[in-house]
């Protein structure tokens, strides 16, 4: 059990500071949670000076010199014994944290608070409208925001490094592009030869009437098979999916968005945000009210909810053992459907335009399409009014296929309303989660037959003692290094991909 | 329409930074809200220790002697022209949270916090077991930190006094004892002639089974039907109904608490909360995101909600006008139950233990029976120890029954966990209510037909004019006299009970 020498007078005082951020920054979370699921229509603007005077309050907090002063004395003396690596990674955080808050002047966060609002809003009315001029000068006006954050975080190689390292600690545009290029090449391929196979999954057993209350009860049964605990959490609805927690393994809380007539968008989501609440509520309670408590890092967050999604939860083994759950709230429609069946209608793969509907193999091209663009609008290398006509074309060379609309395509989803450097945790997530997937199966050489007997406990407990107990002590190259024995490597994803869809589309070689 | 000088240069920085102290004081309310409709049942340690770090940075910008200078600046000159109604009550609010707050050190809010939190949990235990004995010393200490905040505070006559007046403002025991004893009087000889007169309602009609899901959606149908705003607000569920805003007219939400087999708590408590949302929601926008937005008073926000619960909400016309609703709902259970019994269901008077359960006959007499009580206990006339019996004895005395336990009587509800002086409120409220109710009668001559033809609009949009525009503009006195045209008068209530009573239980005289 991660542990902070709390008799030390300074650790002590450290902790005592930031209990207080981390306090006010989860009535901030509470705050996001609210407007995602009960804000009435109309309370938009209050809200929005809610967080911003909070945001302000935050800033106000993480810039005080006296909080400087404290974490330069620890740095002197933190390194040596007898501090632990918990007091070590509270100092790393706060030094982080610190120096992010006073290179931003507090002007600067306030108009990015107010860009972000009018440009959310500008958003959803040129989506609606499929009026992308409309929304350029806003996406402008972000650009040129986070371009000025970059500078001002500083940077080695290039902009668009300080827009990661916000998301994966020292993440860098040269690590990524190592890694994505297996992956991009796997997905091209792997894609290629399905579909020259010929061969198609037919996924009509996920489509029929299933009402939004069953569905609720559906899924918290299945929350609960996988370790999941109410008595420190609650699902709600929301229009997009997500999970939140408030600086505690003791509050941890997701939604889901059920389509009456379509079971896998709330079931798949409900094991893909289980995966972030699993990882969140196996934090060590002695890293409670502190910036250590939840994930080490977007992109490790992400290698959980897709562990449990796709690696463990749209297997076959794993509906084996649940599939009596989906027949117990249906009866009437999963009569005559086995868990064969439904399994492989999770992974049918068709090349899509909507990223949150991809299959696994095209996913990961997703997001490398609007990396690349990122990365060319950061860096200057790319105009705002060429966005369109370049997201179209890599689209067609990526996946074949081209948006019949902006709405459809880069107006898609609100990402770029806020900050930029987000996306590809989701890749790195896929290829965390592959390489922990081995390392798992490796340890358990009955995996999948634990799986098909309705057991997901030996992996939660394994997880939990090797990987979430630890919460944010660790730097995410370093955790996965400890949990899997090795640094990061794309090669786990290629093999996962190729095993797995080569299995199910049949596909020779 | 109220309006601020917001082009005066201290009238606009006192805005700004009352403000910033609103929109943080909202967000603790919204982690109130959530506490009681949301929270997982573990997590309540962590929610108070980010409730204590927020009361903690509120004291902060209550004291900040920048504050003070502001405000005396204004205090100066804002009696006179131009500044208008709204300056000078803003610079008077202002005065009196800095007061409150610079005359209790932050140890004390931190203490009573604390004690606050122990407290419930041993009234929880306590109540559980129907043992005082063990809730006994933390009412000691409940009762001990309340006398040094009196202390504090000052009080002209009595310690109790300051209590009072934090809930109303410039309310004095002296006040409230003219106030009450016709209350008293007038409750306890129409309690005797009904009883005396042998007749007897039949409230059998209020029991059945309504099942939940469709209670919540009858009691939406009503809300909407009362003029409440659900772009503006939302319905939820907790174990105690309340309503809750968050600065502004704009997101003012309530919860009710259903019942299975008993009609009236649900439908009731929407009508009662519904009161207190509808004065919220009609607060003038442009004191949003100020110490202004809101009811004036806990005895004027009493007032509203008891006024639409029990002057029109009880009435057999507004029945008339509703019924459809009760019937659209269950339509097997009200088919032979008209309006008229329906009602009349409602207002059976019978002596009961539970204040909240109370008829509008005996209700004042268990307000009283706790206000008497309460004023000894700071005044230091009573031993804690002796509360149990005194209890017994004075529900023995004024309502003729007496509890089998103290967790039907002096442990019943949560209020003797945190502050005193609440109580008197409620009776406030019913004065104030019948006084405005009278009012109504007098401008609407055809008051009763427009309510039995479905209408309540009228009520509304009047109510809305003349009193729930100005928020906390005027004081509690001030504001009655503005919308009944006298100072609060006891007498309107009299008659209120007598004419209401007298004719629903066939009295002569």
């Amino acid at each position: 059990m991660p542990e902070f020498s709390r008799s030390h007078e300074e650790v002590n005082a450290l902790l005592g500071y930031l209990q207080e951020i981390s306090d006010l920054a989860a009535l901030g979370a509470l705050a996001d949670w609210d407007q995602n699921t009960a804000l009435p229509e109309e309370a938009g603007d209050v809200r929005g000076a809610q967080l911003a005077t909070l945001r302000g309050v935050l800033h106000e907090r993480w810039t005080a010199p006296e909080l400087g002063r404290l974490i330069a004395r620890l740095e002197k003396v933190v390194e040596h014994e007898p501090f632990t690596d918990a007091d070590r990674a509270l100092v790393r955080e706060a030094r982080r944290e610190h120096e992010k808050a006073t290179r931003l002047p507090r002007s600067l966060v306030e108009e990015m608070a107010r860009v972000e609002a009018a440009s959310f809003e500008a958003w959803r009315r040129a989506r609606e409208q499929n009026d992308f001029a409309s929304f350029a000068p806003w996406l402008s006006r972000t650009v040129a925001l986070q371009r000025e954050v970059a500078d001002r975080y500083g940077y080695r190689e290039t902009r668009y490094d300080a827009l990661l390292d916000l998301f994966e600690p020292d993440l860098t545009v040269r690590k990524l592009d190592a890694l994505f290029a297996p992956v991009r090449e796997v997905s091209l391929s792997l894609l290629k030869r399905i579909q020259e196979s010929g061969r198609n999954i037919d996924a009509s057993c996920l489509y029929g009437h299933f009402p939004v209350a069953q569905q609720d009860a559906l899924c918290k049964r299945l929350l609960e098979a996988l370790g999941y605990n109410f008595k420190r959490g609650g699902l709600a609805h929301s229009p997009h999916p997500f999970t939140t927690s408030f600086g505690s393994p003791v509050d941890v809380r997701l939604t889901i968005h059920p389509q009456e007539n379509f079971i896998a968008s709330a079931v798949m989501a409900t094991i893909h945000e289980g995966g972030h609440a699993l990882y969140e509520q196996g934090c060590a309670f002695t890293l409670l009210r502190t910036p250590l408590a939840g994930g080490a890092s977007m992109g490790v967050h992400e290698s959980q909810s897709r562990l449990w999604e796709n690696y463990i939860g749209s297997s076959e083994p794993f509906w084996q053992g649940h599939f009596h759950l989906l027949r117990a709230a249906f009866p009437e429609h999963f009569a005559t459907i086995d868990a064969a069946t439904f399994s492989r209608a999770l992974n049918k793969v068709e090349p899509s335009l909507i990223r949150i509907e991809a299959d696994e193999v095209t996913y990961n091209l997703h997001i490398i399409i609007r990396y690349e663009l990122e990365r060319e609008l950061i860096n200057g290398e790319l105009a705002v009014e060429s966005l369109p006509r370049l997201w179209n074309a890599r689209y067609r060379e990526y996946l074949g296929i081209e948006p019949d609309s902006d709405t459809n395509g880069v107006l898609q989803d609100v990402h770029w309303t806020s900050g930029f450097g987000y996306f590809p945790s989701y890749t790195l997530g896929n290829l965390y989660a592959a390489q922990i997937y081995y390392t798992l199966r490796q340890t358990f050489a009955d995996f999948d037959e634990r799986l098909a007997g309705g057991d997901t406990s030996f992996i939660l407990d394994w997880l939990r003692q090797h990987m979430y107990i630890y919460g944010m002590i660790y730097l995410p190259e370093d955790l996965i290094q400890r949990v899997t024995g090795e640094m990061p490597d794309a090669r786990y994803f290629a093999r996962y991909l190729n095993e797995k869809f080569g299995r199910l589309y049949e596909l020779t070689n």
